[in-house]
């Protein structure tokens, strides 16, 4: 595997977490389900300048366990640069010298933006399961939102990996005059059943742990246990099969031979349980439920009736990428993206990454992407004009 | 999907389940952990008949969730044949007209052999967690106590899928002189990474439910929040992404639009929980736990130093079959088996049955594996003299 993000020289400096609140009266937020959510509080980071005609503003977005904080560090004694530090920063591939790339929290998450862990202002208490069900949709307006305030009327580009790729292909469908050029990675048009399936797992394994009390625990203990095998199971789904023979094999974990107990003897169950474990101690077991129900009903063909009637009104130009080893979203999931808009007679650019990271690799192959999104950035810039 | 189980016209008729008890004071099962078990009952059927030269035996060994019921019905009644009944009975692959056909319980299982729900003798209550671990070649001494029972020094064949091919592999390698020929299908010579890490997830999901009391929860509620989500798990990684996306899609349950809840909206999700539910109305959490060990424990490789000096000294003649869907145990792990085998001069026959049902295709290909094991079978039994 390559080093952890953050070893890089290049970085996008001390970043600091801004909030905005969105809490004027007479407006809101209203849901795809039928709800509002108002005050909403966008949590986001920006990187580079924003240049006068401000016509290089770059949105990437989070995927499931993602934040605002993609990119440089939060001290000079942070040792963990932002999630995509690999992408962003001085001449990387979103480069923030030429580049204002913006980051933001979704709604529904657990990292500053409004989810189930805010104030619900109807009773002065956390929310809880009272959150509404948001969707990928509900998202990207909520991050309009915060692009009002910032003043961007359009981006130059919107950049997302995994759910990140869901909002991006959802804004290019929804409001196509937002955009120009769209960058959709290890993603897919509709949630494939066995993500669903996956998914499903993780909620039923949260709210199967008692210390969930129906999602009203905030004060309390956190349904801990739930969310460390909800976090084990998805894990799994992000690595492949060959890059876990790789990286762990059948390695027992700091013992000669088998204990013959239940304790953790090989090196990936280890790995795990402290997958596991950590999450716990940086996510919030609804935002989990939350973010895994707005995947999983992310399907822009049933809306519009097919992805390519979906895609009709598109104005974007596309760059799909896929990654040869992702088995939660095959390249055959990014094909049908591009066959769609190909059939629509839309400008797309495709490229499969020969990785073996599996999923995750979307989030580590700084190289093989640097080359194809830089170009893509640059040439698309030339014809943008906001 | 093919239809379910047991909707042949040939079929293997009514069977009873037998137990035998091995009790014999002065005698026990040694375990390759290092403890013992004693005494050991197994539970198990019998198909067709014995010849008189006792040279038409076959043993067939199941997976994870198996019991001895591999074939026929229980009553005329019953409306669902045993887990094999495709490949056993009159004209079948293993075709009881001409072999007497053995289908046991493992040890550590809960369908009737000794395992953590049986009575321990120390205690007179039920073993829980005090069950010794077991692995697979524990198994399969405690299936040559019933052999040895039942008058049978050398089977004409051990045949068996998933956690089954694991024990006929065992087998062959560790005794081989009690058996001719070897049919081992999806399965591997090492548990693979990723099966160890799925295996992981579902005992942590178990063990995570306040209901498990350490096992110790006979007489008592049973984990069974816990125990579902484990199956839910396993289940996914038995069907192939092709399989899910075939059978269930994106269908909506008994509704026409989403309802914005946590319920279960898509089929898959309805499917996962019926699923769960199910398997803890027969099975038990611990055996879950044990058998899993059992499966994550076994290494050819590792006892022997390779798998080429595991192979040395078999004497069986092997067909080997992969399903080019299946996932938890793709045919890269069936050829790892056949080459090994290959360079130590044995005889070995290999084919990859092309299916699009994954790991459960071993349990539903009726017609593609039935000319290839009951040809394999038939020309093996011309070979042998017991």
């Amino acid at each position: 595997m390559p080093a952890g993000f953050g070893d890089d020289v290049g970085s996008a400096g001390i970043v600091r977490t801004k909030h905005v609140t969105f809490d004027q009266p007479g407006r809101t937020l209203s849901l795809e389900g039928g709800g509002e959510l108002w005050p909403v509080t966008i949590a986001y980071e920006t990187y580079g300048t924003l240049s006068k005609t401000r016509d290089n503003a770059i949105m990437v977005f989070h995927a499931l366990s993602g934040d605002a904080h993609a990119a440089g560090r939060r001290s000079t004694n942070d040792k963990r640069a932002g999630w995509w530090d690999i992408v962003i920063g001085p001449g990387k591939a979103l480069d923030t010298d030429r580049y204002f790339v913006i980051s933001a929290n979704v709604i529904g998450g657990c990292s500053g933006s409004t989810g189930p862990s805010s104030i619900d202002p109807a009773t002065g208490k956390p929310y809880g399961t009272r959150f509404p069900i948001i969707t990928i949709a509900d998202m990207v307006e909520a991050h309009l939102l915060l692009l009002d305030h910032l003043g961007i009327d359009k981006l130059l580009a919107a950049v997302g990996g995994s759910m990140g790729g869901m909002q991006v292909l959802e804004m290019a469908v929804s409001h196509p005059d937002r955009l120009h050029l769209v960058v959709a990675l290890a993603t897919a048009a509709r949630q494939p059943t066995q993500a669903i399936a996956f998914n499903e797992v993780g909620r039923q394994a949260i709210m199967a742990d008692p210390d969930w009390r129906d999602g009203h625990y905030y004060g309390g203990k956190p349904p801990s246990k739930g969310l460390a095998v909800a976090r084990m199971v998805g894990h799994i789904t992000y690595l492949s099969d060959e890059a876990m023979q790789e990286k762990f094999g059948r390695r027992l974990q700091d013992i000669q031979q088998y204990t013959f107990t239940f304790d953790a003897d090989f090196e990936v169950e280890s790995y795990l349980r402290h997958q596991g474990l950590a999450f716990t101690n940086r996510f919030d077991a609804n935002t989990y439920l939350y973010i895994t129900r707005a995947l999983d009903y992310f399907d822009l063909s049933r809306r519009h009736g097919s992805l390519v009637s979906a895609f009709r009104e598109v104005k974007s130009r596309f760059l799909v990428l896929s990654f040869s080893s992702d088995w939660l979203h095959p390249p055959y999931q990014l094909k049908e993206i591009v066959s769609a808009l190909r059939a629509t007679h839309k400008h797309v650019s495709y490229y499969e990454v020969s990785s073996r990271y599996g999923h995750d690799a979307f989030l580590l192959e700084r190289e093989k992407m640097e080359g194809v999104i830089g170009a893509f950035l640059a040439s698309g810039a030339r014809s943008f004009a906001p």
